[in-house]
């Protein structure tokens, strides 16, 4: 069985799912999961399926030309369609804090992530052991404001050079330029240490102490041009109250921040995130 | 526009989907939301379709017909086709505890709850004056345990008048006999006050205070003979601590219940729950 | 008995909790609750404590003055002593919504509200029929630009008039100036719809969901001059999804809203909440 | 300053806080965080308090035992008076399952946890490889049925040797007898994977997907005689619907399960745990 899922966007037009539920049965394919969603302030209709088809009569590549020539130009749908066989390749990035290293590699090691993580690249050199730990390269690639562009050269041949599908930043501590951004649209997925639109930017647990409120929150998004703005993949929060002094917030958003991100690389490598309009319509 | 909703489970087989999206397209019908799921422990399909359909040339009548015979004996499926116009009747059952009847007419009131409630029945006399206030029929029918069996049949003759679609026992605090749930299969809504299973029975508050639990719910599920034992619709928790006392339990018990309960009952009126081995398909 | 609540804040100094629970001992009375927090940011010591005297015994007057000789006046502090048997009287505030006023009300009914509620006003005579089913004085005061001024002037001498002690703006929808904030600091509770600081001013939810937060919430604060910025005293959140339309977003949002509002009159009308520096310290 | 925590508990009677605060006064010392609770069910006292003490003029022997005769046997009390510079001792025990023990050494590693772990012991040999890499000592003691009466000898064995204050069991999947039990009376903490008293006993994530709940919880608690009957220390919850098969129940459970026995290992380290009729009463 050749496993294939399928994503579409386009605007919402009349005969969209059954077209392409018969264009499925026709190339001898069954649907095992279908979902779908209308955007009615934007009238856009998004679809995500999954089907299988035996591999005996199967030619992918005739399959996804067919779909192009009778379905998308029809329909002038954005579509992507991805083999279940294929593992993503993640590239990691870190700085000093390693409790998202930590969560992440744990649930790699016990096989919980279905994807390769070719390489871990920090701008210090603190948490190597931990990759060693792990057996996983590590690049040590120091940022300085006058090393920037160099640094996000040299990252981005990492990526290249590995055949990166998507890179994470797990509290990486550093604004990503749009020279890797554009590499990788909606395909950095940072975690910001806040319940995002609040406390955008630098320090957020000091500016929630300040400010005095009774829940934390973390956020995991698609790094956009602009800081802490891009689409939402995925948000939590936790009680907090007048005994949390900053650093207990620091240390339960730790927790927060952890199961956020690690929720949103699910989300992404299972391909369930559609980006349309600077957010995310999730199919779970 | 006609717009119907159409519910159906059965065996998992292939081509459901595209056998019913094209149904619907040659019955000029279009798809406005469709959601499926397969429950792979017992190989069951289940979907929900919302659809639009011109009403010139639309006959609902010969729709079912050709449904049943061109889809539903095919497939062998169950199925439920609702007329998006009609709003469904609500029965509510209470006793003394008045904290879910008025979130219930309050919401009802405000319009957001689509449907009529045709009368409230209590065994006790105690709320009649907030139906009153809300100007809603109240119906007096004392319970003991000589008269139960002839208080259910007064109760079903209200419902058989008012022609009922399904019925919530608000907080209702008497245990319904199978004469009504036989009449009412999965339309009887019931609100628990714990977090089911756990606590079964009378008193949940009492015993999570005495267990100790850091946490308490509410569970509303459709009744079926087994106490507190049937499908579960939804289900919700807050925190609690030692300094809470079993009184602070109940009223914190009591936003839960009602919240809870009010989303039980949406989600049953837009026909959004399906029934299968005791278990509840939410789509949502 | 006598039952008294003692609010204390002042510098952190060595010897206070001592110094107090003796002079309680002294006056022949009894400790049934202390909590007690130091701000380490600011070295602010916050004091909560409920005690028991015997009546026989027992000078109130006596006792608030030597308690501002002996205690308050050596250890520079901010203090109040609240009687139990004073029930606190509550000014409600309403426009056109209803969720929170049915919410309140039916609280108020059952008794879960320890407090008397003299009048509700409103800037629109939409919610009057509430009010009369509940026999609770209803005032309508029109509020526009211009008569603002006034208007306010008119809500002031009702406070005045039933002798308020605290003003609860249900969704009353209108900006409350500082002519009536300077009379009432830290007494008049808002619930704003939206988890703050994120959404701040007016139709959060419709911000929420052009950012495509995941998480939606409601605040209640006290009001203070800027706008949604004074010292919060709950906040509650729920989970949304791309499945929800803004529509949805303001219903799921309602729910919390009355919840949040209700737990913040309560906190308040226990004497649980102190103000500092534009928080909230919650012995709860 | 010597640092000292103080955990009572006794019979609710007049004066206890008066007289207690009296005491640390007249040795010298500063309250610097004191919280009491009164269980009104039983009419127990509950109190914690941390005090400073100028280390030139304190004896700390002598202030035992004078809060021994002045106190404690005045008033009955069970108390206990803990050193702050004492670094608890934690025994880990683990099976097969690494995500409770990657996330604890992960903790531990980076500091968050204030104590040490003289050992690992594990009836597998399966997590050896992660101790390694943490460079903590491991131990394989199988367990069988014959042989569990021995094992228990041995794990009791390297427990005394190395001083062991507490023993946690991070998912080892074993029932410990009352022999370990009774040496650590309230200092075995275990993590169960459901939300208990739903669930107890094996396979709670198959039960739970088979009643179909829409919540899953994790339970940490104090091991006592009866299967997942200790005093509940921390709950956590997260939903689930009923697009979650069993092993989906199981990744989102394992979340709960580690951030869950992290929090229980935090308060009991910070002696903010106290436990009475099979309760626990938590000052956090």
């Amino acid at each position: 069985m050749k496993k294939l899922t399928i994503l579409i966007n386009c605007d919402d037009q009349s005969g969209i799912i059954a077209t392409v539920t018969n264009f499925i049965a026709n190339n001898n394919g069954n649907i095992v999961y279908i979902d779908q969603h209308v955007d009615r302030e934007q009238d856009i209709f998004f679809m995500r399926l999954e089907g299988e088809f035996e591999t005996d009569h199967f030619d992918i590549d005739a399959f996804k030309n067919n779909f192009k020539i009778n379905l998308a130009e029809h329909f002038k749908m954005k579509w992507r369609i991805y083999e279940a066989n294929n593992k993503p390749k993640m590239a990691l990035f870190v700085s000093k804090y390693d409790h998202c290293l930590y969560d992440i590699l744990g649930r790699y090691n016990s096989g919980e992530l279905d994807l390769e993580i070719p390489f871990i690249v920090s701008n210090h050199n603190t948490l190597r052991p931990i990759a060693d730990s792990f057996n996983i390269p590590f690049y040590h690639i120091p940022v300085t404001k006058d090393t920037k562009a160099e640094a996000e050269d040299a990252q981005l041949k990492l990526c290249k050079t590995f055949d990166i599908d998507f890179i994470v930043l797990a509290r990486y501590m550093q604004i990503v330029s749009s020279k890797i951004i554009d590499q990788y649209p909606n395909k950095v997925i940072n975690i910001h240490h806040s319940f995002l639109p609040a406390f955008v930017g630098a320090k957020p647990y000091h500016s929630a102490y300040k400010r005095g409120v009774k829940i934390i929150g973390a956020t995991s998004h698609y790094v956009t041009e602009e800081l802490d703005a891009g689409p939402i993949i995925e948000q939590d929060v936790t009680r907090v109250s007048h005994t949390h002094a900053i650093e207990d917030l620091i240390a339960k958003g730790r927790d927060l921040e952890k199961i956020v991100l690690a929720n949103a690389i699910k989300l992404h490598l299972k391909r369930k995130v559609m980006v349309f309009n600077n957010k995310t319509v999730i199919f779970s």
